[in-house]
């Protein structure tokens, strides 16, 4: 088995690699004046073939580098798994307003016309999204790997889902800082205004609250659940995400509502954050896929 | 019969349309902070729908919107014909070293995929590269409409082809300026070095050479065809190329050259030239894909 790193695979490919107990390589990408790119892959003799490449911004090259990894992987007979950390587009799942393309089937079908054999996802925005793929694919959930990573840095942790989906992902993290979980009921009316009510069960007082979400993309969510949280009597609020996606003046959002710590993981890349490693989880499921 | 215009459709869906008769509508594409697009189309009642997209820079992105407005047309059942002014990524149409990828075919698989039934191409690096798409196809050769908008600009022109290979363009240009044509010797060294031999017939002297080409990138060998013309006694020297890329620089170079006039087309944006409208030619081909 080889893991091939695209230039987006932020060092998942090398940890990755370590954990398969498999060969690594880079994948060589040209970038020409006009702004086309160029995939050219190092010669191998392994017939199991994993492309590490996350699709964050900018999106549409990485996804178009990760096509033409497959592509030229393909071409060698090898069987290829894709692990795509952060999935693209995984928010437009459903056509919400008539003419509304569905952009994350257009993403899934052009990896598989591309060879892509298997595909590894780090918890997608919705799981059922991946059944569009026509090859096997395995969700890797790196919540628990997430909620580890912040352990220790809490003393009176008390776990916040800024609303009820983030359950999902707040609950397993509750379990592993062996604190409470409670959620904020959050509403939101035609204006697209949210209002946040009061939180069912759970006292912030004098707590290090910790809010676990997917992802922070403008920070917004988070930036609520935090003022919340203070108002309610927590001593700190922190925030964690899988995904940092984290666009313009989301950082200093999060920090204007007293976000005292941020952790993430190495989906997406992001500096000013405690980055856990997803190579474990993404492992387990690269095994399945080779099964 | 309805034509779709997208972002970078660069007006001609509207002369498009016009050239066929048909309605015309804009793609609805949302920009999202996070750099994710939202395409929608407009409610229509027709069973043709054209959609214009060109792929310039930024290649992918605009390759995606148009990849999404067919995921969105194809839902309402009709069939889509995607008109391409400048296709992207066509000159890497081989494996020109071990391990490359075919890039061009993975954009025309990921048409195919999205639900493009034909497509329209204008002056593709090589007319061969489109018989990888499983649908028809069809090259509209804007040539002759680029020379006959060069017309009257020039007292005593002479086309000139930087390389054999431009004579594809050039000769039937010559043909509608009324005059001679000739093309220079071109050849390559290991280090990729350029040496531009002895133009083979033709008399340069006191004439207003014009240069014939498909496109226009960094613009070096047009500088070259340029330096070497009024070497030979030319009295001015202009450019014409259906596809003006125009990488970063390529202007400058042109007009260090002496380069009087540039000649192009719409099927990429550049404000610093004569720009003709490709609609007659692509119209003929819609007709045809339809037919």
């Amino acid at each position: 088995m080889i893991v091939l790193g695209g230039s987006a695979s932020n060092g998942l490919d090398i940890t990755l690699a370590k954990s398969l107990g498999a060969h690594v390589a880079k994948i060589e990408t040209t970038k020409f004046p006009d702004g086309e790119i160029k995939v050219r892959v190092p010669k191998f003799n392994d017939d199991k073939v994993v492309i590490v490449q996350s699709t964050h911004y900018p999106q549409e090259k990485n996804l178009f580098e990760l096509l033409l990894t497959a592509y030229a992987v393909k071409e060698t007979g090898a069987k290829v798994c894709a692990v795509v950390p952060y999935l693209a587009y995984a928010r437009q799942n459903q056509s919400f307003n008539e003419g509304e393309a569905v952009s994350v089937n257009a993403v899934l079908d052009m990896l598989h016309v591309a060879g892509v054999d298997s595909l590894v996802v780090v918890n997608p925005h919705k799981s059922e999204s991946l059944e569009r793929f026509k090859g096997n694919s395995c969700v890797a959930d790196a919540g628990k790997t997430l909620a580890k990573s912040a352990k220790g840095h809490l003393k009176k942790p008390l776990v916040l889902a800024p609303d009820k989906a983030a359950l999902r992902i707040a609950e397993p993290a509750a379990k592993i800082l062996k604190c409470d979980v409670t959620y904020i009921d959050k509403s939101r009316d035609n204006y697209g205004n949210v209002t946040m009510k009061k939180a069912h069960g759970g006292n912030f007082k004098g707590k290090d609250v910790i809010i676990f979400d997917d992802m922070i993309a403008a920070g917004s969510t988070i930036e609520l659940a935090a003022r919340f949280a203070y108002t309610e009597g927590a001593a700190s609020v922190s925030a964690a995400a899988v995904h940092l996606v984290m666009t313009s003046g989301a950082y200093e959002r999060l920090k204007s509502a007293g976000v005292v710590n941020i952790f993430g993981t190495n989906t997406v890349p992001f500096e000013k954050a405690q980055i856990a490693d997803v190579s474990s989880d993404v492992a387990a499921c690269v095994k399945k896929m080779f099964k």
